[in-house]
């Protein structure tokens, strides 16, 4: 099966590039709401999951122990740009364990936001490994490790006792087996388990409704998305597309997306769960795509719906800032 | 027709995306050798067709009258990564007319060389119009003006005495009309044609050999091409594709990159010319799509097809160094 071609690329009236994908939209019975493309093959989920990877956080009574408020979590939930505001607030999570950047076993890359690596590379700075889109995630990793008492030194391996807490979370939450043989290793080094979008989809439906969840899992699951939903920046960035959809209907929106062209999202208030992926890994293909089944599926409330169309179709321009095409979802999609 | 997939790409042992595009391979009679996918669709070629848009450049007599050598050639055919040397040519090509940074109208943006883009801010100074990647091709066009008494201002639009020099050598050695119809805007600000990669392919074996070209244009044609692949830096940047790739066979192989995942190739010795375009517009999967046809092209050469084959299978590592997956040609390509 031939995934369709879910977003074009515009450039002068012609269709200059084409993406393809598949989407899933889910119920949190596990029934399918929509189906586009080829739904039940294995993809990696990558950064998409990292609400569900922070249930442990919150389930343990670290995140309470500690401290946390919803920025915190939401951080924990985040592919961040490496703003100051980011790599602050994971310090600061790691100061509350008495660590710093030193116990970041992500690797470090300079900030994806322009502004914050010309300034860091102004001041003379190189990045740290608190720069990484990934240093909530790992702050709090690091912090449930110390809560419960375990040395968090290789809590990025498969076998450590964090990685297997996280396993577990994912694997109950989507309902997909996740071992050694659909296991990858992510661009921060923590294990990635290759999942179908529809179990994905199903996960983050039960995730926003805590339906089959468990009383504590559930009421963990909707405070984390709950701080994602009410701190957007800090899940992701400046500008960035996650936080502009959840900007543009606070509380009822919960994206997060995920390299190589993958995004899950969750509606509380219809109990939806959305996963998608476009084929070649584009993300720009991937927020079109979100943007467009979010519209969909909020059709009944007209101006967040065209809101959505909007962010749904981005111009193009070039260095002289010009409009020279746009992206735009495909008519599959609508 | 849905084109094939051309590149996967790994991780964890199992495919995680995939890369579909068209391949044409011409002889100089336009006669196909390869031909994979849809390749009579026009796409834009975008800056793979660079050397082409020099040849008034040359043909005019601009270059010779202006004592240009052959790196200062090989960058007005560039897609270059903004490294200080290729923006102190460019300056240098612009003061041989006694202009400067602003006779340029491709805008400016940030070096796509990272070393380039930190050293710049660390030194508190913002990008320029001669770091953009289009500056040597800019440059070129304006030299071309100011020695035929032509007025500059405005040569990037499609009505203006340099862009009409330009759409008909592209109409000439293409044999593919170039209209309003087919014609977008590129990121430099300049015209974009769209047209079938067979034309491409036609185009760069004519480039290469000089077939059906005259006389004055083939002499000019292969020596743009030669100064390309005498100075791979200076069409390309430090460790790009571009700069292995022509690297690994010096004065064998021309191969320039185009946004949106277009290559454009020629191979002398054989007088064949190649177009391919990956329907999503990445170019990390032209990239090996290129690397993986010139070495099913050069098989005669052992030692040479080895080592582009290595160029086509690249690891992909994470922020710790990890190798986490890699790219690789699909069999089709094979």
């Amino acid at each position: 099966m031939t995934d369709p071609v879910l977003v074009e690329v515009t450039r002068g009236g012609m269709v200059e590039s084409r993406h393809r994908g598949a989407v899933a939209v889910c119920d949190a019975d596990g029934k399918l709401v929509l189906a586009i493309g080829e739904i039940e093959m294995p993809v990696f989920p990558r950064s998409a999951v990292k609400a569900i990877q922070a249930l442990p956080l919150v389930e343990s009574g670290a995140a309470d122990a500690l401290g946390f408020d919803d920025r915190e979590l939401a951080l924990a939930c985040a592919s961040h740009s490496g703003e100051p505001e980011h790599a602050e607030l994971a310090r600061g999570m790691l100061g509350k364990v008495s660590l710093d950047n030193a116990a970041l076993e992500c690797g470090a890359h300079w900030p994806s936001d322009q502004d914050a690596m010309v300034t860091l590379a102004r001041d003379g700075r190189n990045p740290l490994a608190l720069h990484n889109n990934c240093s909530g995630k790992h702050a709090g990793f690091i912090c449930t490790c110390c809560h419960a008492q375990v040395d968090p030194r290789g809590y990025i391996r498969p076998d450590h006792w964090l990685q297997e807490n996280v396993r577990v979370a994912m694997e109950e939450v989507t309902g997909a087996p996740h071992g050694e043989a659909n296991r990858g290793t992510d661009g921060c080094s923590i294990p990635t388990y290759a999942v179908p979008l529809s179990r994905l989809a199903h996960g983050f439906a039960r995730m926003a409704t805590g339906r089959g969840l468990g009383v504590e899992r559930a009421k963990a699951a909707r405070r984390l998305l709950a701080a994602c939903m009410a701190h957007p920046f800090y899940t992701s960035g400046s500008g960035r597309m996650d936080t502009r959809l959840m900007q543009a209907a606070p509380g009822r929106i919960f994206v997060k997306t995920g390299a190589e062209g993958v995004y899950c999202a969750a509606l509380p208030e219809l109990g939806l769960g959305i996963a998608l992926k476009c084929d070649d890994g584009a993300g720009r293909a991937a927020e079109v795509a979100v943007a467009t089944v979010l519209a969909k599926l909020l059709s009944g409330d007209a101006a967040l719906a065209e809101r959505l169309r909007q962010l749904a179709s981005p111009t193009l321009s070039n260095w002289n800032g010009i409009e020279v095409g746009s992206l735009r979802p495909s008519d599959v999609l609508m």
